[in-house]
């Protein structure tokens, strides 16, 4: 295994294999103690992190390939995260993003990752925030996390990133239902795609139904009358997604501006702390108690909850332990 | 204090005092053994539980009484809990809401209850869910958990309810905005309540507009093809209240025919385990660890929170303890 000081000093200097390695190594539930030890090693640096949902079929990976590519032609270092929640892909099998994307797969400025998501406490944030970061540390300072949507994902990427967009199809009538509810909740910029050749004029009746049913909604505190809102673009022939992204960052920016970004950022490391603090908190009684098996009592019926939960929290962690020591951290 | 086990008894037997009394012992932070054994000690019955919300001035307690008092009238034995977030009443002070629902108040059939929700951990519903369960061991058969519409503590009742419906009142333009996006995510109905006089029409088009909107989204796996449903009514007059009622005790009829309704409560027991679970392993910890100071330096920047968390965990929680005997409970 690498060292961890020596892999943190050649990821800040933009070293791609150290970036990849780091990766590996976080995601590894194996070498906790040294991925604690490689973060903290790390400078934080600046980036923009931005979630990208759609529904297979929506033409994700080639509207993440037309901004991407144009991304690092304007000069920016641009990294994509690909969270399937479906999948449980190890850190090998980046085959079939690189061949999904295979412009920006050999882009110097670009890096392509797929990030597993195996059932784990948490669902599939708490790696994947440790990743972003880690990037934006390796000197890629705009992220794109991308997940396919299919539920919950969206709102746990919504959760740590800076702006959340949602990819859609031209469709009418029935077609139009396909959405999950949870996810226009978090939408910030609806695109619809495909907006070329015979789908214009759906594509633009398609954006129409989405706007009018967004005007329902309320806006997020802070942000522009004219939030959330819907576009059309073309990832087939480049119409539209420079601007659909200038009018991402232009609500960062306002965002940034308005000082609602550094609170937003801030709750979401006190978020981050809380569900890792869980996380640590379940494993560490795991390791005590068959908690699937009191769990599968109180689903049946046979266990109040709060009653089962205390009794297990008290045994595994009597409260005349030894007072501990201060935390290496404080 | 009471007997938990004597309070426990009268409980079952339909006594409202040691109804009260219980839940004043189950709010409480300070008598959580007692209020365990009170839980342990009591016998589970069948109750609809149904979440309803709805902004301040859509007619609310008009609507609750209105519904209330015809539901008694059928034979029924209706509990209302209103859960208010932005308040921290206690039991005490439930004079506005009696002095709200003057005839309900009043009727032996009928329960209401303002349950406190001064922050705590795990936000509403904790507490909320054990008073649901004590209304119905005392033989209330239909749990009304209302809500104001604010925001997150629609999820948390939806999350605790057979079913969630919205209350909102005849509106147009810019008014329609004034609904939070999350709650349209968890209604399985809409009520445009107030569909009488000068606003019938109002009303009427309100509901196409919000019908229109839902249909952009989709339905829960296993409900009906036209669900979820927009519906009129008046509570002042009558008009649609008890066909309301009636389409949504329908949709709870066919979840549990299908399956769906014992699935999600059994997933709601699991989530509620797992939210009491990390409340004690979070409060334990709190008793031996500055956990807001670290959580201000986390949201400051100056700490990562994955590391941070993982060595509060282990400074509090010694992997090297002396391991505990079994919990009581299993």
């Amino acid at each position: 295994m690498d060292d961890p000081d020596a892999l943190a000093e050649r990821l800040s200097a933009g070293d791609r294999r150290a970036l990849a390695r780091a990766i590996t190594l976080v995601e590894s539930t194996a070498h906790v103690a040294a991925a604690d030890r490689l973060m903290a090693a790390l400078t934080p640096r600046e980036a923009r992190r931005i979630g990208l949902s759609g529904t297979p079929g929506v033409g994700k990976s080639t509207f993440v390939e037309a901004l991407g590519t144009r991304l690092t032609a304007r000069g920016h270092r641009v990294a994509v995260l690909a969270v399937d929640p479906s999948s449980t892909r190890s850190g090998g099998s980046i085959l079939g993003d690189k061949t999904r994307m295979p412009r920006l797969a050999r882009d110097p400025s670009a890096f392509v990752r797929p990030t597993p998501s195996a059932a784990r406490l948490g669902g599939v944030a708490p790696r994947t925030r440790e990743v972003a970061h880690l990037c934006a540390c390796a000197g890629f300072d705009t992220i794109l996390v991308e997940t396919v949507g299919v539920g919950q994902s969206e709102t746990e990427v919504a959760g740590m990133t800076d702006a959340f967009a949602l990819l859609l199809s031209p469709a009418g009538g029935d077609e139009l239902q396909g959405v999950k509810r949870g996810i226009m909740e978090v939408a910030d910029l609806v695109i619809i795609n495909k907006a070329d050749g015979e789908l214009t004029a759906a594509a633009t009746r398609t954006a129409a139904d989405y706007a009018a049913a967004l005007r329902l909604m309320r806006r997020r505190p802070g942000d522009p009358d004219d939030w959330p809102r819907v576009v059309t673009a073309s990832a087939l022939d480049g119409t539209g997604v420079e601007a659909a992204w200038d009018a991402l960052t232009a609500l960062i920016d306002a965002r940034a501006a308005s000082g609602a970004l550094a609170r937003t950022r801030a709750e979401q490391s006190r978020r981050w702390f809380r569900d890792a603090l869980r996380e640590a908190a379940t494993a560490r009684m795991e390791r005590r108690l068959d908690l699937a098996a009191l769990e599968a009592r109180v689903a049946a019926g046979a266990l109040a909850p709060g009653p089962a939960a205390r009794a297990a929290v008290a045994a595994a962690w009597p409260e005349d332990a030894p007072p501990p020591a201060g935390p290496d951290t404080a």
